[in-house]
Parts: structure tokens; C-alpha cells; sequence
């Protein structure tokens, strides 16, 4: 086992890895911009180093830095986090060259499916049902051509994309100058590459993602589906394991498929395969996220298996140890995600506890919160054994959860809890779309 | 169901209790004292009502005015929580008579159970292997005979006491005349009756205790066991579940013969039956507590079950819907009880997260903790697979949890979970004892 990792991130998901490590017995290095000296990671971590200035272009995405940050502090793996370089292959690479451990999939595999659009070929070859697409698209003309082909309504996404942004939907031919436009420059923004591609606008859907580990020797278990449906502007605000939509069944298909597919690319860590559920029940592959997703604590609960420390694992050559039949599913577990809505000094914050109720947060009383990042702040998890009282207990503790200072979207959560939509479950990504297309 | 209950205590318990209601749509009384006016239960609950001042003789143990205040809101139940009223027959027999549920057992079991050496007959008589002991010893004559009958050493012990109260070892007839007096004495003032009796006092041996969940038609099941043998002065420090010492053949011996007790009394409600295993692996019944107890969340991380949920269903006349062989029993869970060593503002207050980490309190910044009570101010609980996993997850939590403003002893916890005795899981009630005695 590794006896001290780089913590390339911030944030929640900084603290929750070092947490990790900390259990593990394995001592940590936080790596922080001038904006987050004093920021819980920085404060929890055995050791700390400034990267740069407050922009991540200047210090979370500088990957020379942070790979001195690990030399001179002799860590031995490098932990990304999600953003910022947990997907960038090269990274990764130049990581494996300087002797360090990237705790992620391999280089080779991060370079294959860097590409959405290969990717999904891949999948479909290993037997994925995929969304119809098209290739990467150059211009407008070819954009024109392929929305005749797969017929309106469609998509335009990031190659590069994550987390959401490039996103661009096409209801018809003459919506598509401007759209294409701005998705590639959102692309070229947000991920330094304007390549997009079209994918067919599936409506209405859900978004169902299903969580996989696989180690080194290609043992690989599926962790069961996310239903992450109740997105805003393509960010996803509220997570759950199980959906309350997919049988049985399906979630016996699914996780079949995506064990085979991420054989078939010789996958290892976690990984997720995000698809759309049809109004048919019909699924539809739209991309891999080859690193740890926001909304992994979800399938801890339901799971009780610890995905961060399991990638830590894995990336030491420890083999699963347990099997796809032992893994227990058992009750239903909900995610919301607090956003901050401005940045701003926690003057007081009072977070809700008894059992079965999680908070993955980097807040404390009297800390800022810089403007520069993500509004994510913190996540609130629960999980109990019917779907009702996971919904009461989170309502319960959105209504205890204080954060006195900073701006949030804590009373959103709780309208979002109530609507007939969400006590249903029949929820689908339409809804906030009509109020923010 | 009630749509309304009290909460007839104060502190972590309370606020525990008010959160189970708030999930399952009861509205909350809390009752508090003039020293309470500002802790988390009143603020967390619907409705408060002042019932005294700071001294818990002249509030949270006034029966009458307790029931008046349920009475004015239009409570229909009463949770007692642990200490206080919570094995208070008669007060139980109160709210009966004036139409309260007491979440609990049935009064005439209370009544029943509340002479613990009439218990150890009952128990005998189910078939519990029961402590050698004498019936309520009225001076020291008659003491000095039971202790040559039982054999020296002995513990002589409150008949109306809990929480590791009125407890004296004698170690032989020299020392009975003061211990007697001590225990007369300190009996009557903790508990208002000075009866005590004798026990032998076997040694060494572990304190192991069994947790059993009986609804109103008979159904009973066992939640497993708790090693609760880190002890100070009685009373308890850290608890596990499972036992590091006790055998799946011993836990089904002692789930079978728990069960059995329990239906022998008609016992109905959540109840613990308290043993000492010996050297031989032999368990000596000791005593039942008919509450809650303070512990009873490691029990909750293991099996995934809402203890006291179940207490409030079960009082409403709901049965159980689950059985004894679907009680997952996977993993281990320790708690570590933090106490204050001195009253105190909190002035910083930073509670560790992440997976399976569970902290029970009622702490809040700037809040000023009451000399007046119980020393515990929190219960930091963790879960994992492994023992080992569990007892490195409990040191991360407790070196990141920080509590500014009130002394208290965490660092004592983070000692203790390093010695050789609790890593292996040797540690018995000698723990401590050579030290304090």
C-alpha cells in the first residue's frame, strides 16, 4: 500500500479523500491555490503546498506543479479527485513517467476513451446499446447534415465535456448556427478543445448511471444505478440508488453490460456508464466518466462499500474482495447537492447527524468561501430502507441543515423534495426544462 | 401513528429522539429546564415548555409536570429517553392513567422488571444463565452472611440503579461496613431507595449485552450483542458491536435465550439484557434495562435498523416487519462516548463526515453546555466491514473532531483505542479498574 498520496483537488472531495487516507493509514499531501490556504483540505492534510493563483488554469490544472508538489514531498500516488485533471490522459501519463501512481484507469485506457465519440463505437462493439450520434463535427454545414440524419430534436456536446457544460440542444435547422457556435466555444472554454459532436435528443428521459470497479486482474462488479434525473441547466441536483424506475430486471441488464463493456476496454478503478432511459424503458449509452463521480456517496450508503478507498486500492494492485452476489441492495439512498448561490463567510453552520443521515462538506464556522470554483459546498446524503422515509428523513435534514453567511440552494432542495414529481419518482431530466431552456 | 409526542429529556437523546419524530411527521414537544432554554432540543422541537429549574429534581424528574406539559400541547405519547423517567414504573403508570402512550414497556412489566433481583428469578426461571447473588440486603449482618455464602469478592448493587451507580466491590468482610454505608447512601441519592443488594463479582470478564425489539403481539427479535467493557467507574467509555470475543455460536446461544426471557415477561418495546462473560466463555445475566440505551446506535450502523423508530412504532401498536434471520449482521460498528470534563461555551465546534461516521449531539458554536447533568456531550460512532477498518476509521474521526471551549476527552478515547488490549479486542472491565478502584 502506498504510504502517502497527492491530493489533487479541493473542496468536498478533497476532504473526503484525505479522509480516506487518513483511515488507511496513509499520509496525505493537499495541494491548494492562493485563494484556498485556509481551507479545511489544506488544514486536514499531513502536508501542504501552494500551486499557484487563485485561477485553476494557474494552479489545480498546472499538472508540472502538482507533479512537483508529489516529487518533493515524495508521495507516491496522485489522488484527482473529479475536474480538473481526473480525466486528462496525459496527465496521467506524465504521472506514470515521473513514477507516480495517477489512481484512476490506466493512461492507455484514459487516452482510448478520451474520445466520446470512440468511445461510444467501443461500447456498442461490446454489446452497449448506444444513443444514435454522430461523429466529431467540424462545421456547420456537416452539423446541418447530421441532424437530418438523426433527426431533430438533437444535441450538441463537448467532446472534452464533463460535469454538464458544452451542452447544446437543436430543436430545428434554424437553431443551429448559434447553437453550434456556442457549444464549441463553451467547449473550448470550459475543456481547451472545441470539438463537438451530435447525439439524438432522447425525450423524455431519465439519466440512469451505473457505477463499476474493476481491479487489475479485470475482476469487475457493478455497484448498482444512480438515478440522477433532477439536473438544472445540465448540473445534476439530486441523486438516488436505486431508481425508483428501473426493475429488477433492468438493473440485472445493466449492470451485465457495463461488466462486459469495461472488460472489453480492459478497465480499472471506477468508472460510470451514463445512460438515458427512454419512456420505453429502453436504455441508451451516452458516455463513460472514467473517475469518481460527485455523486459516489449514494452508492456507498446503499453499498456500504467505500468507493475512494477502493480506488486507492486498486491502484496499489489489491484485488476485489468480494463478489457481485455479495454486494447487499438494500434500502434507498439520496444525495442533495448544496450549492452556494454567492460566495461568502460561513458565519454559522449546523450540520444535521443522527443515523443514517451523511454530510460530505469542506465548511466550517468562519471560513470563506472563495468564488473562484464550484458551487458545490456540500452534500447531503441519507439512506434508509424504503424510499419514503429516505425522502422524509432528507427533508428532515434540509430543514436542520444550517449555513448561516453563504447563499444557498437549501430551500430549492426542499421545494424539489416536495414536488409530486419526486415523491413519485417519475421525475424525468424535463424538470426544470421548460423553466430554464 | 401519534402526530404528536414529548420528549421527556434533554441533550444528545433528545435531540436523537426529535429527529426519528420529524422523519416520521410527528410533531415535537420538548420539555427543558431553566438551564436548557437554549440547547438544540428546544430549538429542533415544534413546541417547548420550561418545567423547572436546573436541578433535575425539580424538572426532568417531576413526573406531574412532565405530564402536564403533554397534556397542555395535546401530546399523545411520551418518550423518556435513558435515565430520568425512562424506568419509572409509576410514571409510566401516569401517563396511562391520563391517556399517554409511554414509549416503553407496558407499565405492569416495568413494575415488574423494576426489582432487579426479582428480575434475576424471572430470568432463572426463562432460562437465563443467571449471576449468583442475594435478594435485598437490609443491614450489614445480614450482608456479611450473603457474601460468605456467594464467596468473596462481591459487589453489592442498587436495586433501582443503572448507569453504573451505587455499585461497591468488597473484596472481603473488612471492607463491608463502609461499603455498605457508601452504597445505601449513594443509592438513595441517584435513585430514591436505598435498597441494595449483592452480586458475585465475577472476574475478570467482559461486559457483553444483548439488544431485543418486542412489538405488541409477542414478535421478538435480537439486534445482536454490545461489548461495553471499556468502563470507568462503571461507567461506560466505548462500545462495540460485534463482541471481538463472542463466537456466532455464543451470539445465537444468546439471542435464543434473550428472545425466550423476553417473551417469558410479555416484554414489549426495545430492551437490553446485560451480561458478564467470563474467562470460560460463560455469560452471568446481570440485569435488564428497559429504556433505551445510550449505545444503542453502534447496534443501528450494523443492522441498518432505527432503534428508536421502532420504539415509537411499536408503542403505536405497529409490528414488526422484518425477521430475525433478515437482520443483516455484517461488519463492526464502535462508539466512544465524548464527555465533558468541565462545563464550558463551545467556541469552536468542527464535526468530522464522510462515510459512516456518525456523530450524536447537541452541540452547537456558541452554545454554553450546563454543569448541571450528564457528562456526555456527543457519541462519535463509526461502521466498516473490518474491525480493524472501524477502530482506524474511530481514531481519524475523533484527531478531527474538535470541540473549543469545553474540556473533555478525546484524547483519553484516542489512548484507549490505541492500547494492545482494545486492538485486539482482549480488553475486559479490568480495563480500567487496577487504575481507579
Amino acid at each position: 500500500m502506498f504510504s502517502k498520496i497527492l491530493v489533487a483537488n479541493r473542496g468536498e472531495i478533497a476532504v473526503r479523500i484525505i479522509r480516506a487516507c487518513k483511515e488507511m493509514g496513509i499520509a496525505t499531501v493537499a495541494v491548494y491555490s492562493q485563494a484556498d490556504a485556509d481551507l479545511l483540505h489544506v488544514a486536514l492534510a499531513d502536508e501542504s503546498i501552494c500551486i499557484g493563483r487563485a485561477a485553476s488554469s494557474e494552479s489545480y490544472l498546472c499538472a508540472d506543479r502538482i507533479i512537483s508538489a508529489a516529487l518533493v514531498t515524495g508521495a507516491q500516488a496522485v489522488h484527482p479527485g473529479y475536474g480538473f485533471m481526473s480525466e486528462n490522459a496525459e496527465f496521467a501519463r506524465m504521472c506514470e513517467k515521473h513514477g507516480l501512481v495517477f489512481i484512476g484507469p490506466q493512461p492507455e485506457t484514459m487516452e482510448l476513451l478520451s474520445d466520446k465519440e470512440r468511445t461510444k463505437r467501443l461500447m456498442q462493439e461490446a454489446g452497449v446499446p448506444v444513443i444514435p450520434g454522430s461523429r466529431v463535427i467540424k462545421d456547420q454545414e456537416t452539423a446541418l447534415a447530421a441532424a437530418e440524419e438523426i433527426g431533430y430534436p438533437v444535441l450538441l456536446k463537448a467532446r472534452s465535456g464533463g460535469g454538464g457544460r458544452g451542452i447544446r440542444q437543436v430543436d430545428h435547422a434554424g437553431e443551429m448556427e448559434h447553437a453550434f457556435s456556442v457549444a464549441s466555444n463553451e467547449s473550448r472554454t470550459a475543456f481547451g478543445d472545441d470539438a463537438v459532436y451530435m447525439e439524438k435528443f432522447i425525450h423524455p428521459a431519465k439519466h440512469i448511471e451505473v457505477q463499476i470497479l474493476a481491479d487489475e486482474e479485470g475482476n469487475t462488479v457493478c455497484l448498482g444505478e444512480r438515478d440522477c434525473s433532477i439536473q438544472k441547466r445540465n448540473q445534476k441536483l439530486i441523486e438516488e440508488t436505486p431508481s425508483p424506475v428501473v426493475s429488477a430486471e433492468q438493473r440485472d441488464f445493466l449492470a451485465d453490460v457495463c461488466i462486459k463493456a469495461a472488460k472489453a476496454v480492459k478497465y480499472v478503478n471506477a468508472g460510470t456508464l451514463e445512460f438515458l432511459m427512454d419512456q420505453n424503458g429502453e436504455f441508451h449509452f451516452m458516455e463513460m466518466n472514467i473517475r469518481l463521480q460527485v455523486e459516489h456517496p449514494v452508492t456507498e450508503q446503499l453499498t456500504n462499500i467505500d468507493i475512494v478507498k477502493w480506488q486507492i486500492r486498486i491502484a496499489a494492485g489489491v484485488l476485489l474482495d468480494f463478489k457481485q452476489e455479495e454486494i447487499p441492495f438494500i434500502g434507498t439512498s439520496i444525495e442533495c447537492r448544496i450549492n452556494a448561490t454567492a460566495s461568502g463567510k460561513v458565519e454559522f453552520l449546523h450540520i444535521p447527524g443522527g443515523p443514517f443521515v451523511r454530510f460530505d462538506t469542506f465548511l466550517f464556522t468562519g471560513m470563506v468561501v472563495p468564488p473562484h470554483y464550484d458551487a458545490l459546498i456540500g452534500k447531503l446524503v441519507v439512506f434508509a430502507f424504503t424510499r419514503g422515509e429516505a425522502i422524509r428523513k432528507m427533508r428532515a435534514a434540509l430543514c436542520e441543515l444550517v449555513i448561516e453567511g453563504v447563499p444557498n440552494n437549501i430551500e430549492e432542495q426542499i421545494e424539489i423534495l416536495a414536488s409530486p414529481e419526486f415523491q413519485d419518482g417519475s421525475y424525468n431530466l424535463d424538470f426544470f426544462r421548460n423553466e430554464v431552456k
